[in-house]
């Protein structure tokens, strides 16, 4: 049974904030593991990267082989299927033409002191995207990494997919080839990305690293930050709901099973102004968790993190979203637009009833990776901007300094940086003769 | 005496790696102590910030004077003379002109299958700003992130600064003020990080926190990354020179030890295509190191990090230059804008002999707050995105879910998410039935 919890109650703040700070993640501390399995890929290079392969993956290859050739990746994409093989053109093409608009521009002015200001955005040279291996192995993630990647300018783009006891995912593969991924190596964990961070005798290193992956791939990530860029660390998944009556219970339910399904500590809340509505859903869900494939799980989440909560009216519903900060935001109102303009602080929004999460995840053509644990009220899902940097430049005329150089003067003498002073200085005798 | 690397030696390759690879800062390990201070701040709030200020900062201070109230603003910013105002008003003017054409546009629109698209950028609610006391308390690092953060529309915007001894610098206090702060705590440490990150009874939590700060800040921002946003964890300053022989020695020279100047690790290159001219510039910091104020550090960074490189051309001085990928790269030659487009890495550019990069410094326009330590291969300097975050959007019409709908189920199902599926099924049968 999830919570169920009325705002119009005395008690309510009290449940909510306990809502709100529920610790949903319990990452085991595998941080010296993976220091130990970093400084050895570094040390070793393939031959640590060959041999944690064979331990953990129980397969044992070689330089050669620890990278797909062309091929292998051909053989394993003819084995898939036409109907999955368009299904995943379809979400490429969508997914392609939507972050192909997010690519930013240069700019360029001079102003009122002669000055020429601006800014210039260029590709990240080379990514690597983890994949996981087994039941989390998911084609839509290959293309919500690769695409931005490659939209952005990215020039190579590698793949670290682990294939333990040599089994392969023909789906990842073709996704992969069809985001025009350009290197894919049989290697997961933290030896992956230790792999793809400092590179090794036949793997070039890489500057930026993304995708999801498991306490280990999360630590590693993190330990190789600064060397490399990472994208975030994703919690486990969430969504929101915001409903009124007028909405079936069976389709607020199935939406928010979407989320139960992935993971014991996702998370799935309804806010309602209806609170018999609210028992419907409640209902639908027992009911489709008589029969849902992943039960188990779904039905875990559900119990332990779901809350159905009721509300005066929208405007409440809005400030309760705001302090939730929701990855997955859904508004199944009347005038989703109008709520939207409320709710500033959610990874992403979908509007109306006929916009089930489940197509954000796939066709939709917004990126799938977005923040969660809250961080939307200060972080954005990936898209281009996480496969591009920004250089600022400015251009000085003998005038333009004349027109502000003094004013660096002072402020270099009152931070005592005399040489900061003095490279004006010096600039500023030779034009005042 | 720096290092001189010659590009046409065969022994370059080797020399000029050790110069990347260089570890030029040694943190102390202060992560227990900081993991301690935070747990206290978060459980006693306020009293654990008095009790380290007064043990770290020797202030006693109570909830309310922890605060700067705005007659005690009024009377230190009274105290700065006119030149120095004008110099800050001047630079702050620039800075947030140059960052108000930074603010990211909204974006909607149909598509083909009627689904209409899009994303919003909305404002960080409240943001942090650490600023160093003592020595590194500059007050142009207030306006460098204090104006980008007013610029994104961030609403709430706290600054933490330690007083050690009851001495503050009235100029941070005003270019505060002249950045439109709205909040200044006497606090500092790794204590002032967890107030603005957790709150305590009188300070309301902050979404993001940036700003420079010593080895606790650092450890403390590490920390609560993720609770709250936070910049990048900024290492020493450096720059790089590209000059051609028709410079002045001494302008180069100046350029080079206004970064020298900084810190002991603070890095200072050129690179050249006259050896006689790359000796005149050593010969020019020679001098200026004799006379200079800050000669103890100047000289030490560029004893130890400096280094001076002839190379044949500029083509090879712009492959050695994105190998480095510096934080600030100026270009002395006869078309800098040229260079600039083959040196795509670097967190900023400053173009011709009239730009040194002090004034990026402090007037420019541009943010200093820029990418160390090679990473400005995948990250940008401060700017009002980092005060910003997106929301994705997404509405589909009955008519989009049938066009994209089912390629939506198939690839649920090769992911086995039935739920996924169903939620798409559920609406599709509606419609077609």
């Amino acid at each position: 049974m999830p919570v169920f919890l009325d705002a119009a109650q005395p008690d309510f703040e009290t449940a909510f904030t306990a809502l709100l700070n529920a610790k949903r993640e319990d990452s085991p501390d595998v941080d010296a593991i993976v220091a130990g399995i970093i400084a050895d890929v570094r040390a070793r290079g393939n031959e640590a990267v060959l041999e944690l392969t064979e331990k953990f993956d129980r397969l044992k290859l070689d330089a050669d082989s620890l990278r797909f050739s062309p091929e292998e990746i051909e053989a394993h994409c003819a084995t898939v299927p036409n109907a999955e093989r368009e299904a995943l053109e379809l979400a490429a093409e969508r997914i392609r033409a939507y972050h192909a608009r997010q690519m930013p521009s240069d700019d360029s002015w001079t102003d009122s002191s002669g000055a020429t200001l601006g800014w210039r955005w260029t590709a990240v040279s080379a990514a690597g995207l983890y994949v996981p291996g087994g039941l989390a192995s998911y084609p839509s993630s290959v293309l919500m990494n690769a695409i931005p990647a490659k939209v952005a300018g990215v020039e190579r783009l590698a793949i670290a997919v682990p294939t333990p006891d040599d089994v392969v995912n023909p789906l990842v593969l073709l996704a992969a080839k069809i985001s025009g991924v350009d290197e894919i190596y049989r290697m997961g964990g933290a030896q992956a990305i230790a792999a793809l961070a400092y590179g090794t005798e036949t793997i070039a290193p890489v500057d930026k690293i993304t995708g999801p992956g498991n306490a280990f791939v999360a630590a590693a990530k993190r330990r190789v930050f600064g060397k490399v860029g990472i994208d975030m660390i994703a919690g486990p998944s969430e969504i929101l709901v915001i409903a009124d009556a007028d909405n079936d219970p069976d389709w607020i339910a199935l939406d928010l099973m979407s989320q139960a399904e992935h993971d014991e500590s996702a998370q799935s809340l309804l806010i309602t102004t209806d609170a018999g509505f609210g028992r419907a859903v409640a209902a639908a869900v027992d009911k489709r968790l008589e029969t849902l494939e992943r039960r188990a799980i779904a039905g875990a989440s559900w119990r332990d993190y779901g809350a159905i909560i009721t509300v005066r009216d929208l405007d409440e519903a809005a400030e309760l979203s705001n302090r939730i900060a929701p990855e997955h935001l859904e508004l199944c109102v009347a005038d989703p637009e109008a709520l939207a303009g409320k709710c500033p602080h959610a990874g992403a929004i979908f509007l109306g009833q006929w916009t089930p999460e489940a197509i954000g995840d796939y066709v939709g053509g917004p990126n799938h990776v977005l923040p969660t644990a809250r961080s939307a009220r200060f972080s954005s899902g990936l898209s281009v901007m996480d496969f591009v940097k920004r250089t600022t430049m400015a251009r000085m005329t003998p005038e333009a300094l004349r027109a502000i150089g003094p004013a660096a003067e002072v402020l270099a003498t009152s931070e005592s940086l005399e040489a900061h002073g003095l490279s004006v200085t010096a600039r500023l005798k030779k034009l005042n003769g």
